[in-house]
């Protein structure tokens, strides 16, 4: 299963190549959710097609550290050290709906028929555009939008993690080989990696390696 | 009536001024189509924000030769210069679906209700993204993907358009006075903004004219 990585600068400039395995574009941000989601498409047999888009996250990773891209969709947003009722505050506004759009412009280039996202309602619960109803909406425009849909062949938006808890997450992982060392969910992480241990996304992770009975393999600060 | 201009590549760095009026988010390309969608929103009484998205088009523009953007989306596509059946070669890849993404990103940011774009089911019926099911479904997951729609208080994408074949759109930007010699339909216009008269674009522009009994102030090469 050959993995294929972009970045947002270059979209639309890769184009095709050829290969007799169906094809799969998979939101890839350097988050351990993401990364299961990347293991499981590539389980189902796909040849995926891996998309990173930095929109000016706090946080880096090993993945976007890689990547050297342009600041286009920059957010300025305090990031919390604890959670609070509503959307929280990191919420970028439709950040989900840009990221699976140019997705989908990259899915209809290559000829792919499927979308894979790490987006999970469980512990994203705030989130607006982290809802099935989402994905359901996104997935029936993009058959509205494209030549696939008017060609008759359906696109499918693929979320596998939506009704996972961060424990179900890890030991999809574990089964996986998800090398969980590689990937970064501190909002806070300094440019080597470390995670702060305090914010959200830190504890929600912690919490998740605990409740599976699994070690982190986080670095910390 | 303010228009503030924003070009894709500061997105989300402008942040809302306080304003008693209703805002509206217009995608604005530098056409005839989307300049009298903007005098409709004015019309219309919202205070008008104007996106104007840059992936790599031929053709340059007033608006387009302002704005040094990145080349984020850029398309490596044929400009045709005569039309065919079934879907246009210059159709680009989810390219609605990803302006009016940023186009939602931008209205959650301003408290905007209203987006506004030039989308057209006549002259450009080859377009799987200018089909009324297509805004309607963008407009449901609008609704769905942010916080207007979590809070209550609806999103509209209007696209006032729509129905309207080039003759109308020329007479509707003749009562709002739309300065048509500021447009550029072209899509192999010159650095200057002049048309090369044999492109699909310049042919349904001149057609355009021709029927509404308007003289069409474009410069020819």
């Amino acid at each position: 299963m050959t993995v294929h990585f972009l970045f947002c600068h270059e979209i639309f400039v890769v184009m095709a190549q050829s290969t007799s395995r169906p094809r799969a574009v998979v939101l890839v941000s350097g988050g351990m959710d993401s990364a299961v989601v990347l293991a499981l498409a590539r389980e189902q047999g796909f040849d995926c097609y891996a998309l990173s888009v930095a929109y000016g996250q706090r946080h880096s990773s090993e993945l976007e550290a890689a990547a050297r891209v342009s600041q286009a969709l920059t957010a300025d947003i305090d990031v919390p050290e604890q959670g609070g009722a509503g959307i929280p505050v990191t919420y970028v506004p439709a950040r989900n709906t840009i990221m699976l759009s140019i997705a989908l412009g990259w899915a209809e280039v290559l000829g792919a028929d499927e979308i894979y996202c790490g987006v999970n309602a469980v512990d994203y619960s705030g989130y607006p555009d982290c809802r099935p109803a989402f994905i359901e909406a996104f997935e029936r425009l993009g058959n509205l939008a494209t030549k696939a849909g008017v060609e008759g062949h359906a696109l499918h938006v693929r979320a596998p993690l939506m009704r996972m808890s961060k424990a179900d997450i890890v030991r999809e992982g574990m089964r996986l080989n998800v090398d969980f060392a590689a990937t970064v969910s501190c909002y806070n992480a300094d440019a080597t990696g470390r995670a702060c241990a305090h914010c959200d996304a830190c504890r929600l992770r912690a919490d998740g390696f605990d409740a599976a009975g699994v070690s982190d393999p986080t670095r910390y600060v």
